[in-house]
């Protein structure tokens, strides 16, 4: 039997967790071998479910020579410096999205990984769940034809507090960002951005500088055309739909429901919401995911989201944002 | 142009009144023009709705020369007389089921059709329900394999009232005989009946000497089993629903729903209940019947439903009466 | 019994026959007595099937007393004209959609007709459709409370000759100008417009100087958003749904479907398309439309569809095609 | 920490696995300690994985001290003698469905059971599976009112091997054994039972002395009526549904399926089929079928599936066998 890959893991937040988790349970060859996370009692937590050794400082998990890969699952603001660390230290580097809010630093991170040769993976857990993979196949089959329109509908059920609001990012970087990387994935390089936006779920997402409500027009360099709406509040839980459009025909995914039931009473049919909760959503795609960046290690395969699938939304997102401010189609190329 | 079907109604009622405005709106070859009940207003309402002679003397359409064709539309104990003075005036016949309860005057009014050599079609409504008509095609192209399994479901919204109990038949002959003649049009002749049922709904029905739910256990002669489910009260609606599975694959129907809107909200999904109306879900299956019926007779085709189709229903009523009362299966030959 | 009022119908092509034909089958209290097209073998042919005066000349219906109301069925640039001529002559109107393509012509026909005090009403049949009421209702009861996001998917099933396309007013005219009062009806005026579209379909569109492909972005003037998105080639079928999403929940429709079935084989799971061609898909709802309309004069009640609204989308037609032009959002009070 | 529960597995092969696994994954409070199966490299290939002791001889688990709980996985045939066993030894019992196909077998190692005090749990997954348990809670609401008609869809992907077949004890005993347990979870107990069947898939399962479909009908102690339907072969996928009718409305689940997409072509729309495989289909159910045993077992809660659950079905199959023999409903007061 072959070794197991050692993984380090650097921020035993939520996130954090669900990886550890992934890859106990689902990922036969890996384990993690050590954990960092700021918050001391944070990486104790996992330390001690997992008997391994834990402290408050990342560089211990770089520093150690057992370690063959990391997962970056820290706050945004740390990922590039972490990345460009690990990179020097000849680590393997699975990295949350997003990668910055700044490009100068993600193109260094970039540059740093590049230098090293390691591999690098950006987590788009949506690119591993079941149901956007089924569009993706049938779009590459060609069933569809020529790609023409594309709706993402992607909706959270309720709006995080007000204190994470302000160091999102931003609608579009913080939650947009894995539409605007659904749409690279189904429909290619986007060109042009038109973003409009508001506030209609909470007074104080305004005053705290952003939005919650948004609709967003993509233009693709295969000239097709897409659309995103984004809501902070769906009352009836977690709504992501795609639908994609060509001369041949469509392919569209429903949401993921806890169970199949439907009552037929006297005042209608009633069904299930979607699941709620995002983890509970993807939860499965979690673990896909974990499994792909220990796959493309240990295989040595090329990574299945690269650096540049990390850098590319970001920019979209910026785009959005300038088209918001400005009301005006934004071109992808008036970034960077 | 060709000259219309002059067409004579009997019986004024309900279904009368849904034939004449089938005739009327969706048949261009065929008119009306006399009409006959044993209430002289329900006659006289038809009458000059469409400005045609009416009389409470059923025979008054029998003796009409302009006559060619007549619909039966009255009390089922009418029936097979009619049918013989029709047959012997040369009318053709368009019949509602069921023919007759009893056997020998169901014989003694096909005998006479036969001799006559007038075209007798009698009203199973349902095989020209788009719905129904698509099993029955998936069915004859091979696409189920062959045939295993037939699941019929088969529930009215409401129960009629108990003096219509009271005359009915009971419900094998008033109701179930609309599946026993669509499983015979979808899954060919039936052998064998067990029937099971009981008083759940309105004891009343109990009283009256009728059950209102049931399960019917059909063998075709084929060698697939099929089952259908009644019940004299589905709360949500009309409830028509059919299943065939086979050796390649199965087909199913759902019901029909007056609008496709879904509400989500924070307490589920919510959608419309099935039509609730019998006449609402199969208006438009009516009109095509009433075509096919002019068709029939202005293009001398084969009946669409012989009498042969008419009689073979009460058949598997009278079995799963028998059955019922003595717990027991019942050959199709144990009757007549 | 009450008098029936007394229509005159101009233009006897397609729309023209059905909603003749919706009169006739569907309209207790009204009936055409006369019809005109400058084709003359188009105003015969439905002259004889009502045995009906007929000529080629519109002005022989609106010179007839016996004529008090008309429906305006001919080519769009005939019918302003032809509403002065009707509002002076005090004929009720019925005209199709759209008014015109000039808005200085909308608004003379306009005033003539409230100088006139004649009732008028315009054609935007999918008001009433039972599918877009039932959103209509949902939304007006509150239960998706405060409007945030529209959707409305809108794509033909194949495009119309080039022919047709020169001289339609181009897509957004012609066919988004449905969607377009559909997000009045739904969500109250608009107030900016963006627009993007292609010529994805077919090059000879492009060539004839118009679009087959758009998503057109709309800012309400209650703050709420929405997204439109067209193509003229659906090889599915006519994909007609709309969805609104608000702070308590999201109210959405589908397609109708010609049946239920659904085959369950080795190979997945096949059902049905949607409806292919629009007048299957709304000839109930055009049904529907007349019976308002006759209830309107006859009742003396308020036009369901007012000048005002057949004004409307024409401005956000104007308003999208300039948005197209100049690749910006078009606020609407930049038109007219 | 409390400590884990330490489980003793006998029978190693695939449903043995599944319940390995489910405790490593999904079952904090407990651990597998040993492991035994009559063919030794099973019994290594657990013990290996799981770093355990293992061997050939169930007694090895049951004298081990350590061991609190047990899982009887082996062959259906051993399941009463190691019953009695395992309770003389005070260990608590999970043991697969069915107990034994011999009631006096049966009642022996309940007795044992019962004597002992040790908790015993049938292994009848269905139960908690998400989709059936809302039948039950929607059905304990009251929502359906009085309950009427059950409806169970039970079929198989495709045959078991007859070799298989030939040891099964039919397809009552080890195939609707399931569905006569959901009838008795969902209405309670049966008091007669009426079956045919045929041999409609492969005639060898015919020359096996088995069937391979079938329809029965149940009349349940409450008065109310059910249907269960049987095949070895749906080519479609694993097919498990059921439909629970009453007084005041109906429950329905339908079947799970691996993605919720749809492809809209020029051929219609095509969706995905229900999951193949009954692990699939299942797991989830599994993992919280071990999660309900450790609990009644460490916190000394009642069974949730009794040895009187586990007897009820077997004695429904025996009639069921009778009822299909001597073609007649069949009481179950005639069995045992």
């Amino acid at each position: 039997m072959t070794q197991k890959l050692s993984i380090g893991l650097i921020g035993a937040g939520r996130i954090g967790k669900v990886h550890a988790q992934s890859i106990a349970n689902q990922v036969a060859d890996a384990e993690i071998v050590r954990v960092a996370d700021a918050l001391p009692d944070a990486a104790a937590a996992i330390g001690q479910q997992y008997n391994i050794p834990f402290s408050d400082n990342y560089k211990d998990v770089l520093q150690d020579d057992a370690v063959k890969a990391i997962l970056i699952c820290s706050s945004t603001d740390t990922h590039a410096q972490m990345m460009i660390e690990a990179a020097a230290a000849g680590k393997h580097i699975f990295c949350e999205k997003p990668i910055d809010h700044d490009l100068s630093r993600i193109d260094a991170a970039l540059s740093a990984v590049e230098r090293a040769g390691v591999k690098l993976m950006i987590g788009f857990n949506r690119r591993f769940d079941l149901n956007f993979q089924k569009v993706k196949e049938t779009i590459s089959s060609g069933a569809i034809g020529e790609p023409h329109l594309l709706k993402i509908t992607s909706r959270d059920p309720a709006p995080p507090p007000i204190s994470y609001i302000k160091v999102s990012g931003g609608l579009f970087m913080d939650m947009t960002i894995h539409d605007f990387d659904m749409a690279r994935f189904l429909f290619g390089e986007v060109e042009e951005v038109f973003a409009t936006g508001g506030v209609l779920v909470d007074p104080a997402i305004g005053e705290a500088g952003d939005i919650d409500t948004a609709i967003i027009t993509l233009k693709f360099a295969n000239g097709a055309m897409g659309t995103i709406d984004n809501s902070r509040q769906a009352v009836y839980g977690y709504d992501q739909r795609v639908e994609a459009f060509g001369s041949e025909g469509m392919v569209e995914i429903k949401n993921n429901l806890p169970n199949t039931h439907a009552f037929y009473g006297a005042d209608g049919v009633v069904s299930e919401k979607p699941l709620y909760f995002f983890l509970e959503r993807y939860m499965d795609a979690y673990g896909r995911e974990m499994a792909a960046f220990v796959d493309c290690v240990v295989h040595d395969k090329p990574s299945p989201v690269t650096g540049q699938d990390g850098r590319a939304p970001v920019v979209i997102a910026m785009a959005a944002l300038k088209s918001l401010q400005e009301n005006r189609p934004v071109k992808l190329i008036e970034i960077s």
